[in-house]
């Protein structure tokens, strides 16, 4: 191992509210969540230190669960450096967990799987307490429609007509994903649908998300909607569904 | 009845989260809960209305229902009126019902009991998600110890030793109260304490809260609390909890 090698490998869990940020990942005049945590830890630890995430989030999307992590060339104490992390984060990001982990771990590629949330409010009434994660959609859905249309996703396929736009002009980029599973659990008159996979394209869960509300809107049929599908061309399906609505409530590794 | 008497009484229910408002009644300097459906009704109706709550809740306080009424002199369509309101409101405000009673009806003389949770996110780190709802409390409170002081509470008292200060110097004003329960509900590291009772003075779950939690934090016994309570001295006392984590959950009516 050269001298420069980094030696220590750090895993964070982390939770939080997207509603403030731009996102998960770094970028020119916005405020990430990636760097929010890279600045309090290079201010911690006096030096820079580079956070990678398990993938990204867009802008306005919350996590219960992310996973990132960290290399340094010195060890330093988990806990201690948690509660400074805390101290220093707003209140909107909280780091839950962060261990000593072996130098192999890597958040994105030794990611097993994700698993993400859609809320939707479909109350006749918006409840306020749950605007901030949640979207508010009436007339009453068609939620047996919308479960029916979701078979269509379940297995491994190749999700191109549910990529962004930059995936979609990319022959280079495999869009081929899998979906282990979309469950839907409606608690009163709030709608989660959630999702399990081995891994998901940018924007793949709000794309399909809107597609199924226009199929439990009657806009859609599943013959439409398997159409879209095949025609691998995003411009042939409706537009996403808006960030707010969306958690990502887990990443699994072995 | 004379010629100004209002002859249309309609009863709103009312949810909202506090947390960018100076509490339910209107004052000056401050953008309170009432000024806000106040104005948008008189923009609406082209009038000036007065709404009166069952009762204030203060600055940063919740509620999933709140009661208020308001008088017409000409009837006017509740459906309607409930769409061109919930419109004009902030998205943190949502009248949930509006219906035409009885003139008798008054949101406050009226009501035979309240329902008020304060919310304690008990957790080691405290998760974002609730943050707008609860108060954060670490370390472990003492539940059981709290339950049973709380027992002090329930029935008919004098609880002069929970109002504020305003209330304290007023000899005027009669501080006997009847809670009918308290009772703790623990939703994995969220301890949810409902006070049922038939009214409450201004603060008083605030202050009772910041007491139990003393209590819970080992910093107060209840024989303390006991010689506090029956010193009828606010200041005997630990200061209130705060606003953040108290929600009017409903308010009783016949």
């Amino acid at each position: 191992m050269t001298q420069s090698s980094p030696l220590y490998t750090y895993r964070m869990d982390i939770s939080y509210v997207g509603t403030h940020f731009s996102g998960w990942q770094r970028q020119p005049n916005a405020l990430s969540i990636q760097e929010v945590i890279e600045n309090a830890l290079g201010k911690i630890l006096q030096q820079e230190v580079i956070v990678l995430g398990s993938g990204r989030t867009d802008a306005g999307v919350h996590a219960r669960e992310q996973v990132a992590h960290f290399r340094l060339p010195d060890p330093i104490e988990p806990l201690k450096l948690l509660r400074s992390l805390n101290g220093l984060l707003s209140d909107d990001i909280r780091i839950y967990e962060l261990n000593l982990v072996s130098n192999d771990f890597h958040a994105r590629y030794s990611a097993k799987g994700k698993t993400y949330t859609y809320r939707i409010d479909n109350g006749l009434i918006a409840d306020p307490f749950m605007r901030p994660y949640a979207i508010h959609l009436q007339p009453q859905l068609n939620i047996d429609a919308m479960k029916d249309a979701a078979l269509l996703f379940e297995g491994t396929h190749d999700f191109k007509a549910f990529a962004n736009k930059a995936t979609q002009g990319s022959a280079a980029v495999d869009s081929v994903r899998t979906i282990h599973s979309i469950t839907f659990e409606e608690k009163a008159s709030l709608l989660e649908i959630t999702f399990n996979g081995k891994g998901f394209l940018y924007k793949m869960v709000r794309n399909i998300v809107g597609s199924l509300i226009m199929v439990g809107r009657g806009k859609l049929t599943k013959q439409e909607l398997k159409q879209g599908f095949d025609s691998f061309d995003r411009t042939q399906l409706p537009p996403p569904a808006p960030a707010r609505g969306l958690t990502l409530e887990k990443v699994h590794y072995d």
